[in-house]
């Protein structure tokens, strides 16, 4: 099995790294990160690269496709090659995922018409201009689309196809590696939860937060 | 102010990208990633490189320190250049912290001794061997001092430091737009919570699994 992690200039690393620390250990599996060309690419703060191994010429038929995040997916979202690849590359995937607006992406290429997903809460109004039905759900599974919530969401979406492709006690023996408890010191992770006025405030700012 | 990241080889990616992706977006505050040399760092799995922007040499006093975990820091409890790298840079930083088994490059560093801290729930017992005092938390802090338990706990470390850092209301706006109200699928992310077979099964295997 090949797990293959897209990268490209200004991704979230967490949208990244999430799902990475947990499907890497899928048993038997090859996990490629994987960019337009191979190298260094650079996170949306600037501060950090990720190392891709391969290019896309170089990674044909993944079984697992993960899409992250981040503020430099709108200015992908006309970009042939790489939409090209993932039509491609979903044509033969066995799944095909995103994690926060990774799912633009999908969306940019139709792979998301007529289906379920979700995607950053920020940006839930663009995914229906693909076809898309949104739901609000943390992880959500059509087929062999499941699709994340924002940036940390992509965790849980590990955890959830790890269990699809490893069953659940290996899931549960990865979580229990990863000690993922949680305990956020807030409780400010969603938009029904967080104070309105920081509701409100990440809205007006979200070009400078999220981009 | 300077916020560092150590990097080495066969840390594990989420340990360091997880407070990395909080702690980067600090106002006013440059994050750097740091290894004995500059250039791709490998973590534990072998699929991925973060890259380290400077070299040791190059960071001298950071304020905020991180010191992440994995399998990697097994080979470094008596490697003297940077067990002297932390003794120096925790001379005079503000915080210094670690995410898992990242706790016992500080307690070889001798930093610990007398110290409330945590770690990863298969390493506790070797905390005490550097006079560290363990707390059964998901994040301690005792003085300038902040640790975390496995893997994953350095997202609520570095949400907590953030907020001691920059004010509660801009933690919980980063952590709105993270997303991070995490639904794992599972309730198995402590030896507490997990099924008894599955934690007894991870601590015959955890040289397998963590190293």
């Amino acid at each position: 099995m090949q797990i293959a992690i897209l990268l490209y200039d200004r991704f979230t690393a967490l949208d990244a790294v999430g799902p990475y620390d947990i499907l890497a250990r899928t048993p038997d599996a090859e996990t490629v990160f994987v960019a337009e060309q191979a190298g260094p690419v650079r996170t949306d703060t600037g501060k950090l690269a990720l190392v891709a191994d391969r290019s896309l010429a170089e990674v044909g038929s993944p079984d697992v496709l993960v899409v992250p995040g981040g503020p430099g997916q709108s200015a992908l979202m006309e970009h042939g090659p790489l939409l090209d690849w993932l039509r491609r590359t979903d044509a033969t995937s066995t799944w095909t995922t995103s994690v926060c607006t990774g799912s633009l992406l999908l969306g940019a290429a139709g792979l998301l018409k007529g289906r379920r997903a979700t995607t950053h809460w920020l940006a839930v109004g663009e995914l229906a201009r693909f076809g898309a039905e949104h739901v609000p759900e943390r992880v959500v599974t059509d087929g062999k689309y499941m699709t994340a919530a924002g940036v940390s969401a992509g965790i849980d979406m590990g955890l959830t196809l790890l269990g699809r492709l490893a069953g659940d006690e290996y899931a549960q023996t990865i979580q229990l590696g990863h000690e993922y408890d949680p305990q956020p010191p807030y409780g400010a992770g969603s938009p029904d939860k967080a104070p309105a006025h920081l509701v409100d405030a990440l809205r007006e700012r979200s070009r400078f937060i999220l981009s």
